[in-house]
């Protein structure tokens, strides 16, 4: 595939600066770049260093400076446009279009009674689908996924290899689930016999329900409601080893990084976004656009737009302070006896 | 279906108060309950607020004050008993039974030589069984899992979809192993070639055993013995994404929430907690009835029935004032900077 | 099956002091051991508990002091060589060889077009292969595993069940991959639409790499890169539910322990090991043969040889300090408050 830069300027709304009949084969990065690919610049560090990649044309913001070109004597042919991450990721995508599936049913595949589906399903080997499953358009779902009854699933969701979804989860349009995730086991949810301090396990009678344009990542865990649903709202993304427990609400457009667990009937708010290995403690409320730190124990409720790190969680700029005088403490401890010599 | 209140309190020992003709639908939680389910109401919160509730009717303690009720003009009618939370799931389980397998072997099962097994077996779709498998009653394998060679399983046991359990597992019964969980991988065991430092691997010649009545989370990972068993006692329930290393042993009734993380031969006593996220170091033992605190780094051998928490691990209770000292680090160090200054 | 000291002691450059003619039947631990178990000593407090093992031989250092076995009155026979532990595993490998899979492919294998496969294949039921897929001699794919479009496979490797192998990744040689792992799902990246917060999905257009002798633990998730390679180098060994990010690099012989989580774009050095449930951000260094401890958050670049532990990551020996210190904090705090009033 080959594009000229005067095509690929037209797909991003971009202006083209230097030869726009320049032929293009293949996307890369700065630094990898090779003299048929376009790369992109929008950080001023590469911006500056435009005379260091070898790629035959870079994409970069809007009101970049060509005079930078002349004073780096650059000679790549450059596209500004807005947003040029953006647009780049665009140009690739144009490169390495997704594979379009074969829009049928493999052989073998085990399909329940009342089996209602949109048009161009496309089923894998080896794929189970229970009774009473309603299931949109074009829906992808891959070798080895489990789907129990009474599942309801939009138009143009993807269900990667090995995803397992348990009865009565309700997925929207456009969602992708990540291999190895399992959407709707039960919760972790007992009552203890006093008598021998045995724990009886709790019917989990409700579910999962996951909004358009939902990201589930590699090896999640999402439980069911123990009544009621556990709900991951539209446009939320979670990056790969999250656990989500019963009850759990994470509103629109959160973004939850990897290994971190979010434990019984908390209610974190939208666009909130939670960094790697984070916990949160169960019945708690997370506020819109709060912040969670890498690593952070949340015990407490967080305000909306709040940034809290640490353990335990505190305001972000506090714990930057605390995390500064951690190393500090053997010092801080000598200093004290030195004082209390004087002091004697 | 449907039951009266009076049907209701025969079922869990009840007494009604009020008219125990009332016929109930549904079960539901206290906030999110309608005219025709039940609920329930333990702790006194709720107890002072049952005129909030939109349900039919409410299972309450069993030393109930009736007068609560005329105090605060609560005109619908409960159920006296004892631990109405319990009560109350026994109810939601009659209103949501589980369903009912197929008790036979789905087409295309791949099932090894010398399978034993008995009456009322249900295996799902695409699930393979190895050679001198032996399974006990009314045992339920569902989509896509795997059992290795010589594998035992006791009766009324459920292995939900993709689980994977490897050779010489023992599994008792009334075991439930969730979606995604692998029994049985080699532990994380090398020996170094000095010579260039790479890690020759070595066999593990062990297994897992599982005891009666364990529940075993999604996506965990327990490893086999190196020699030996690692083994899960009686009684034992696992959260989501748990990993336990070769030859660790947890006693009878213990909880383990998600994502905690135990090491190599480690000994958890029994009716231990361990919080979410927690890491308990190798070749430790922690005792009977101890507690974990989340997300607690436990480096050193734990005694019956103490409550640790914190980074490293220690006593709950000093840990509670240490994580009320932190944020204020910065200002004892200013303080100490304002007494060194005085020194002077 | 039965070998004699003598026998054994050949297998492993090993001298037999006693009766070489003994026959043994086993192999097992020190305190498990019985009269037909050989078993193995090479701390100083296990050698000097000989007489405390139940087993019929013991295997020892070479330099081991036979005096030693007079003054405790040890009767068992030995046999001295260089590396004990390691020369017991290969001994329990002999006792317990690996079990040859049968070497073909099960009924209903889903095999894409352009498969080219070695000698020796073995893949288990429920399997499917993609398209291009070309795999060397003698690997062995098991139960339920998936492999995407452009896989390349080299000779010897184990796929166990339930593994998930995206497109276009490169495996090498004796590689080990265990169950529930997921090899090349896309990186957690977005763009977002500043007009209304929403996340952009952006293309993955980049692989997997995984070198010889790599072994991956169960449950892990590594993804691909967005352009160029996620590289796990020769040697490398992970234990379960290890995620590995986008365009991280793992260099030859490191180790990952437990539940680690290494970002984006980061590059671990050769020989470096990180400890259970450690965190290492995006875009980091850490050097050869530098150790990151158990739950180590690792904010910054980590030199090579460099030991790194606690939360904030800092010097190890500091942290020890350090962590000694945090249970004192409130002691600390008494001390400060007690001089502040002498002051006054």
């Amino acid at each position: 595939m080959k594009l000229t830069l005067k095509e690929i300027a037209s797909k991003i709304d971009g202006t083209v600066v230097g030869d726009e009949t320049l032929e293009i084969y293949g996307v890369s990065s700065f630094y990898d770049a090779q003299l048929q690919d376009i790369t992109f610049a929008s950080d001023p560090k590469f911006l500056k260093a435009l005379n260091q990649t070898r790629a035959g044309a870079a994409i970069v913001p809007e009101d970049f400076d060509d005079s930078l070109l002349e004073e780096s004597k650059v000679v790549l042919p450059i596209i500004k446009t807005k947003n040029p991450k953006r647009q780049f990721f665009r140009i690739l995508s144009i490169f390495h279009p997704p594979k379009e599936p074969s829009r049928d049913v493999a052989n073998g595949a085990a399909i329940g009674s009342n089996f209602v589906c949109g048009c161009q399903l496309s089923v894998g080997s080896h794929v189970t689908i229970g009774d009473n499953v309603k299931i949109g358009d074009r829906v992808q779902i891959m070798h080895g996924v489990y789907i129990g009854d009474d599942v309801i699933i939009g138009d143009d969701t993807l269900i990667k290899p090995n995803v397992t979804i348990m009865d009565r989860a309700k997925i929207g349009s456009r969602v992708i689930i990540y291999s190895g995730s399992v959407i709707g086991s039960d919760g972790f949810g007992f009552t203890q016999d006093m008598s021998d301090l045995s724990h009886e396990k709790i019917v989990h009678a409700g579910f999962v329900q996951i909004d358009d344009d939902v990201e589930i990542g590699a090896c999640n865990t999402i439980d069911r409601g123990t009544l009621g649903r556990t709900w991951i709202q539209r446009g939320v993304k979670t990056d790969n080893l999250v656990h989500i427990a019963h009850n759990v609400t994470i509103g629109e457009h959160s973004l939850i990084v990897a290994q971190v667990g979010i434990a019984g009937s908390t209610i974190i708010g939208k666009r909130v976004i939670i960094a790697g290995k984070a916990g949160v403690s169960g019945h708690l409320k997370v506020g819109n656009g709060a912040i969670i730190g890498p690593g952070a124990g949340v015990l407490s409720d967080v305000e909306s737009g709040q940034i809290v790190s640490g353990i335990p969680g505190m305001p972000h700029k506090l714990w930057l302070k605390v995390a500064a005088i951690l190393p500090k403490l053997p010092e801080i401890r000598k200093r004290l006896i030195a004082l209390e010599k004087k002091e004697k």
